[in-house]
């Protein structure tokens, strides 16, 4: 059975409690409309920690005003009920106006990072992301941390965040998770028509044809970008990026790396979708 | 004996280790040049936790480029004298190049706090502050921390961002130190000459006119705040500002407060000194 708390005192309580235990925390921040990419982080959490923590918060600091803040997907029975089926210790699912009373005022941010991509086109985005899960590390103390790297920027700004501010913490970033036909799992994807489903898949094939080029020894950023965008450009209603940076740093050097980071963000209708992959890493999407 | 560890992973490990041994720590952060203030805080950590430790390191990150960083007291020797005679049992004095290795890139903001007083003259200080004492927080882990009310901005700041961002830390305002003529301690005064050290006095006057008249009775800010404005002005080359403001917002509301901060900034030559007091709670300055 998960224990489900409200109260971040609780939430912190149970994982000291679990450490004065000797078990080892293993943290997966969420926010909910839970799906396999979050049920492989759980699992991931489980081979390297004993107690398992998943926290379920849609988290308004990191949605814009235009953004679907209100629409975002919640499914918390259901959320809780995958939990209880992998073994999940504990899930914290706390109120915003616990997390954010009145008066509420500081903020974590990380600079370069935060700039490109996602950062050109959700510009407080991370801050709020760095500001609420620096509350959740706070809040669970050491521990390991899992991630998806899906959100391949974040999982770097998050990485970068816990090494700046000396934090206790872990992080781990999990391999995206995808249908069969390709497509990444996303809370997101529920959002889309039959037809706007079908159309997504312009966003597989653009990577796969970037990856099949690398395969064959391409490694010109721009060509393989370019590879992506032709099939992606056509499929979607409007193209935020297709990028080819390093991995690292996000920009686009050092200029002949043998790693390359092709990351998408495209809309469909109103839904957006990213999705990515690094080439001379990844397996194919 | 205080020990002296310079690299973060130890100063982690020292306080990790004291804990396991059920010992509460006290956390004393300084730039060291330590006075009979610093000392003060050191006697208060002892008496609320049974492993001190102090640290030592002017943070460049509160530094502007015109300000006084390079000339800045190093007294490294002496402070551990010091440090040493108190019982003090660790003392973390790390390099600047350890604290914000290359990438560096991650700060700590609180917003409205740091905006009034300090934050018109010095606008990136605080979140120097901030981010440096976010990491110290980090490294020393569950701790009492104290800071001096004399920085009463700072302190309020950083108490603020221990609750936004659910840091495990209690923190303690302690007592300004003055000296038997009323000059606050501070590791600046060393900077004044013989004749701006008297001159200084100027703001205990205009602090303890202010102290007075609430005491017969007065209670109207503008009033309370023209009384010390009228010692200091005369006294120092430069006000930068002299506040009456809620000792909780910093702000002028609310109107009509039990409470009042009173808090001066002037400088007398290249020196910039600060002072305050909360009237309806301090003693007489």
């Amino acid at each position: 059975m998960s224990r489900v708390v409200r109260k971040p005192a609780e939430f912190r309580r149970a994982c000291e409690d679990a450490r004065a235990a000797q078990r080892r925390v293993g943290l997966v921040p969420t926010m909910g409309a839970l799906h396999r990419g979050h049920f492989s982080l759980i699992d991931e959490a489980k081979a390297r920690a004993d107690f398992i923590a998943v926290t379920i918060f849609v988290n308004p600091l990191q949605f814009a005003p235009e953004e679907d803040l209100e629409q975002y997907p919640r499914t918390f029975e259901s959320d809780l009920d995958g939990c209880r089926e992998r073994g999940v210790d504990l899930v914290f699912a706390p109120a915003p106006n616990t997390m954010y009373p009145t008066g509420f005022q500081t903020s974590v941010s990380v600079k370069e990072l935060a700039k490109p991509l996602e950062g050109g086109f959700r510009p407080s985005h991370f801050d709020g992301v760095t500001t609420v899960v620096t509350k959740l590390f706070n809040l669970a103390g050491r521990c390991t941390a899992l991630f998806g790297r899906k959100d391949y920027q974040q999982w770097k700004i998050l990485t970068r965040m816990a090494l700046d501010l000396d934090m206790p913490i872990e992080l781990v970033g999990c391999p995206i998770i995808r249908e069969a036909d390709g497509l990444a799992l996303s809370s997101r994807n529920r959002y889309l028509s039959a037809s706007e489903r079908q159309r997504a898949l312009g966003v597989v094939s653009g990577l796969r044809d970037a990856f099949d080029a690398w395969e064959r020894g391409e490694r010109d950023p721009d060509a393989l970008r370019s590879l992506t965008e032709k099939s992606v450009r056509p499929a979607f209603d409007h193209l935020d990026y297709v990028a080819a940076v390093d991995p690292e740093t996000l920009t686009a050097s050092p200029p002949s790396p043998d790693r390359l980071l092709i990351a998408v963000a495209a809309q469909l209708g109103s839904t957006r979708l990213i999705d990515n992959v690094v080439l001379g890493e990844d397996p194919r999407p």
